[in-house]
């Protein structure tokens, strides 16, 4: 039988990537291609206690919830969001999702018609990019330097194709681990102001800060509640696994997502968010983040300097502040989507850059996870991928 | 600020009676009106040891996870349907989802293009109806009668509207608790291959069946595995909280779910999944759902026996063979959503049955959820009910 898909499912395509990384996933490749934290730095003992702190309280706790998620959870978020200097919203400003992604996910549903525009960075997070395709809508990309987004072009951007939102990953994005200065920051409040537009803050990684004395003020902190929607997740400094993520806004954006939520599933797992309340009140999760923070810097250092020991010509990148993304530019004469299937069979993968271009895509770039892999594999996996560049530019250069 | 939201979100209202209903959820107000299994017969004992068995696997149980879900757990619900004679699919061709809910949404997510038709029974799952809506689609109602729909206008609506699908819950349906006769369901079945239709097939209730010598066969085991989408939900067997469904059906439509999931939510709670493979493997979860049966039966009988003791002119009611619900058909001069607040007022909550019609609906009709209260709040609970419907016939006959 042939079945009538939808027109919105044209692009719901499955890439080639990811059909390579599927099988890398259960290989002994080395693997800088998820998005992955490291599973040896889970708190399972924190987990388990909280689960069975959430068990003590009860049978309730396993009964249906509200679709907006486990109030005392939302408060305890927005407490922590307070110290971030995010003030501006309250617990009936919030709802908890599945993971960050839904977040995105049900914004989208609620803002987006076909041939509605979307602008963003560029690279930017290739999931959200799906996000938008996949309701029809239209994204541009806008002129961005290592500070964030340039005024003029954004300025010029608002006017020329009125957008419905800017999408934003403004401290250690992904895939580029940029970090937007704050006077960028203040000026793309400013311009959203002025034209009418909101914006989407996700921030899955802005706890990941690996220097202690520069401050990221995260957007949603400079807005007064009314044009930013602000997303993050427990997924990078608790665990991926409770998939749980949530978003602030304004009270009527958040009224109708939790309205396409509740047509979307209802609620999300209550369990997990009542669990993660109890993480949050008796389990040292700050003193975890920074146990995060000094194991993955390190990481990214042993990565940085692997890099630089390679010595491949035309090789570039900006050592990351936070996060978990190493984004590298090669040599202009480079498909990194082409030379994938050679780096998995010689053990080593990652994520060539292509797909996290809204515009016209660089293919010479590529993005390296520093978080997953242990030190010794970020040793190998980076000597292999050297290798391997420095043998294809080599015999470039003979022909 | 004004903020444009998207032209689907018109469909996206919520409604006074849900308003209502949010506020019943608060007080002492006896509620037949949730869809929820009674928390005490939650298996507390056996979802904690499940959960300590996922913990004792080790930390990769808390990692990221695939968007099809935990590949043992869709193992063991094969298995599980296998025993109901569905056995056209593989784990292959499942997808995990959050509850049956997300089942419904992501299967119309990539089937449903504006004014894209489907066929549904009259009353059905108003869920079902808002997730239909929020796409655009439009929904036309099927004449049914005790047995499910009727042949003739089921042929007749295939050919005239050309619908992507028919939509229907064939045993203990939501909220009308009609169970189909075996008849009926090969007709459909045949009809739908004749006119290359797919049927989305919702049994959420399907095991918890009153009568022991009945045989109910889901549409799911009597098609080749082309035609019929089915989802279930271990909401009504085990716990809601853990908000885990499933859905079977044609790989080529799996696979297009599994992407939209993707953009949805990367994947469901897998820690979830997990321990609920475990509670599979190492409860009796059988016995368990006997015992639901036992006790929820025994709870139908008695809101039964009330509802005849009460003696209300014009009432009437099939008695439900299975699920959760009991539907109720009152005098004709009667408007239900109108006389919801009374109710309330005076201590007992309904849904009103307007907002589960596709088609015209029967005002003077309602839901009574027997599986939540006690037994001595259902007696309670209809005693006010009959008194409210009593009084207020009484009154009109004055006029």
């Amino acid at each position: 039988m042939r079945y009538a898909f939808a027109d919105r499912v044209r692009h719901l395509q499955s890439s080639a990537v990811r059909d390579i990384l599927k099988i890398v996933g259960k290989g002994d490749v080395i693997s800088f291609a998820g998005g992955l934290p490291d599973d040896e730095m889970f708190p399972m003992k924190g987990i388990e206690e909280a689960f069975s702190r959430t068990f003590q309280s009860g049978k309730k706790s396993l009964q249906y919830a509200e679709t907006e998620g486990y109030r005392p959870l939302r408060e305890a978020i927005i407490e922590r969001m307070a110290r971030k200097g995010i003030k501006s919203y309250s617990a009936d400003e919030m709802l908890l999702t599945t993971g960050s992604q839904q977040a995105i996910d049900l914004f989208s549903r609620i803002m987006l018609s076909p041939d509605d525009i979307v602008l963003t960075e560029d690279p930017t997070y290739l999931a959200a990019l799906q996000v938008f395709k996949s309701y029809e809508a239209k994204v541009i990309a806008v002129d961005s330097d290592d500070d964030g987004m340039l005024p003029d072009d954004l300025e010029q951007k608002l006017k020329q194709y009125k957008p419905k939102c800017v999408y934003v990953v403004p401290t250690f994005s992904n895939p580029a681990g940029r970090v937007w200065s704050l006077e960028r920051r203040k000026t793309l409040i400013d311009l959203v102001h002025k034209h009418n537009v909101v914006v989407f803050e996700d921030d899955p990684y802005g706890e990941l800060q690996f220097l202690e004395n520069e401050t990221y003020t995260p957007l949603a902190a400079l807005d007064d509640g009314t044009h930013v929607l602000y997303t993050s997740t427990f997924s990078k400094t608790a665990v991926p696994a409770l998939r749980t993520g949530w978003i602030v806004g304004p009270y009527q954006v958040i009224r109708m997502m939790s309205q396409a939520k509740q047509a979307n599933d209802l609620h999300s797992n209550s369990l997990a968010q009542q669990a993660l309340y109890q993480l949050c009140r008796h389990f040292d999760l700050d003193g975890h983040i920074d146990h995060l923070i000094e194991v993955y810097k390190g990481r990214m250092e042993i990565m940085v300097k692997c890099l630089e020991e390679a010595n491949v010509p035309g090789l570039k990148f900006v050592k990351p502040k936070g996060g978990m993304f190493l984004w590298l530019e090669v040599d202009e004469s480079l498909d990194m989507a082409k030379l994938l299937p050679d780096a998995v069979s010689r053990g080593v993968a990652f994520v060539p850059g292509e797909p996290f271009y809204a515009g016209k895509p660089k293919k010479n770039t590529m993005r390296l996870n520093f978080t997953h892999a242990t030190p010794e594999k970020i040793e190998k996996g980076i000597t292999l991928l050297g290798e391997l560049l420095k043998e294809v530019m080599a015999k470039q250069a003979v022909k």
